[in-house]
């Protein structure tokens, strides 16, 4: 690349009007289409951000110095700016734009900072946890496609906090993988376990994030859920949660995960006749059933491509769509 | 502040569309108006920008993963999120608006990172640079107010990059102050000194926001310049740099620090008659002249009020200005 001063557009005298488009013209020679793209978009609503809001000099040092510590406090195990992504909304929202769902298949939500690699593959009817204090709970799901039919072969990575709202990673001395797993499903796409009824936590608020919580007057709690995870070639990766109904934090989830199609109304194994002899658990634990629905890769992407259109058709130019994302039509 | 759930304007089913109307509604109990305002359009903006460039999963992943490595880089004695904001124009922006000026006043630009607490202070005439390899630069200014009168007892911080593009705090072996000087006006609201003739060096490249401009295809250089700090009671706090025509880097300068008005033509002593003689000075020394004009703590306070009304007159709801900052006006 020829980095040479004379092939870049001359930056003009610069005012609060036309800084931007001198930093557009400056990044213009990015030869990366779909980046240029974003570079446009992202410093366009920065500086209308500092315009409109005649953000100051004190402002925006101390943002630089929120951001630093969001970054400086990251570790290998902690990652405080998907958190910071999270409680603005933004995680769900990236997740909801990235993998649309036809209507009746099962909507995505926030992955969250404590899914690992670690969890063992157990078998249909095993517990997931170990934790001597959780109030039992069976699961029992299906997992189909848009059609109906059943999904064998699907991978199923489940995981929960325990009965102090805590994940096996936050724990001191942790060493085993508790309260996870991964399951496949069966021929008729059915998997069930053992696990411990959910229970609302905080999310880490000892770092800058959680001073940001308590300065926005927000409490950190997610309501209690379990995660799910399904991954089979040919499908959309899906990410999701079951939510309880009846949860105090239900509607003000710290992270914005909860979704409406996600909220389940737990029950008890007594409810349902022969369930307590089908699966050797006793009557009183609680039930958790749900049927997930995937959606195919070529359903998604046409799904993608439609809501791609359909956003373009509201900007102001000419763009394209490639591999599912706009850019400009330069050509 | 009471954060149980009851008293927090429930969540709705979380869309693309009504996730951001749910995380402003989330973050309304924030009891600083403006905290409450920023975070609103911050949010907002936020929003807008990842669904009209239907930000994918994996370029959010990048994002955050990018973010990570700004901030840890960042040290005592780097400060990578600057070098970010400086390379998105945002810094020259958030100036611009903090410190408007009147016409024939000095206009501001970027602080940089080199700033320190360091410099000793100098009689006028004294050199601030031990740099053997520099071009010898005679530098000879007045500091005046917008009605011409000469403003003495101005505490004038001046720094500049030695002939190698390093400032002292950059060389491995810095202990002395090097480079950097701090100077007051006279009664006759002059100040000169002795400097080396500033070089074009580039902004530290071996970290993120490097990577980042080689993405983008740009160079990471500043084009020649000498900084100036001007502090004195009753008047705004003036952040400024000169720099030489005829750099090569003059209309691309990596962090948009360049304004027409600050771009000086760098002259000969012998060049002025008698010139060599007065200030004792060689006659091929170059020579360096600026007259700097400070605007009073009052004329900024009218001026910031006036811009700020002119921008929440563009925006469609009711606003007020509290500090010389819009909030929304809520009574």
């Amino acid at each position: 690349m020829n980095l040479s001063a004379g092939d870049i557009p001359p930056v003009k005298d610069l005012t609060i009007e036309n800084i931007t488009e001198n930093v557009l013209a400056i990044n213009s020679r990015c030869p990366n289409p779909r980046m240029k793209y974003l570079f446009e978009r992202l410093t366009t609503h920065l500086h209308d951000f500092a315009r409109e809001t005649r953000l100051s000099t004190s402002e925006w040092e101390q943002s630089i110095k929120f951001l630093t510590k969001v970054g400086q406090i990251c570790t290998d195990v902690r990652q405080e700016f998907i958190l910071l992504s999270d409680i603005l909304g933004l995680s769900l929202l990236v997740d909801s734009i990235d993998h649309p769902k036809p209507p009746a298949s099962t909507e995505g939500t926030v992955l969250g900072p404590f899914h690992t690699h670690e969890a063992e593959l157990l078998h249909h009817g095993d517990s997931i946890s170990q934790d001597p204090d959780g109030e039992p709970c069976l699961v029992i799901c299906t997992v189909k496609d848009t059609s109906a039919k059943p999904v064998p072969g699907v991978k199923i990575d489940v995981w929960e906090a325990d009965s102090k709202g805590l994940y096996d990673v936050q724990r001191a001395d942790h060493k085993v993988s508790d309260g996870r797993a991964v399951l496949e499903s069966d021929e008729k796409g059915h998997f069930h376990f053992k696990a411990t009824v959910p229970v609302p936590y905080p999310i880490p608020s000892d770092g800058p994030v959680g001073d940001l919580l308590r300065k926005l007057y927000r409490h950190p709690y997610r309501p209690s859920h379990m995660h799910f995870m399904f991954e089979k070639t040919g499908y959309d990766h899906l990410i999701t949660a079951l939510y309880l109904r009846g949860d105090p934090y239900e509607s003000s989830d710290a992270v914005f995960g909860v979704k409406e199609s996600l909220v389940v109304d737990l029950k008890t194994v007594s409810d349902v006749e022969g369930l307590s002899a089908k699966y050797g658990v006793s009557p009183s634990t609680r039930l958790l059933r749900y049927d997930f629905v995937l959606v195919s890769d070529h359903e998604t992407a046409v799904l993608r491509q439609k809501e791609a259109e359909k956003e373009i058709a509201k900007q102001n130019r000419h763009m394209k769509i490639v591999n599912g994302l706009p850019i400009p039509d330069v050509d």
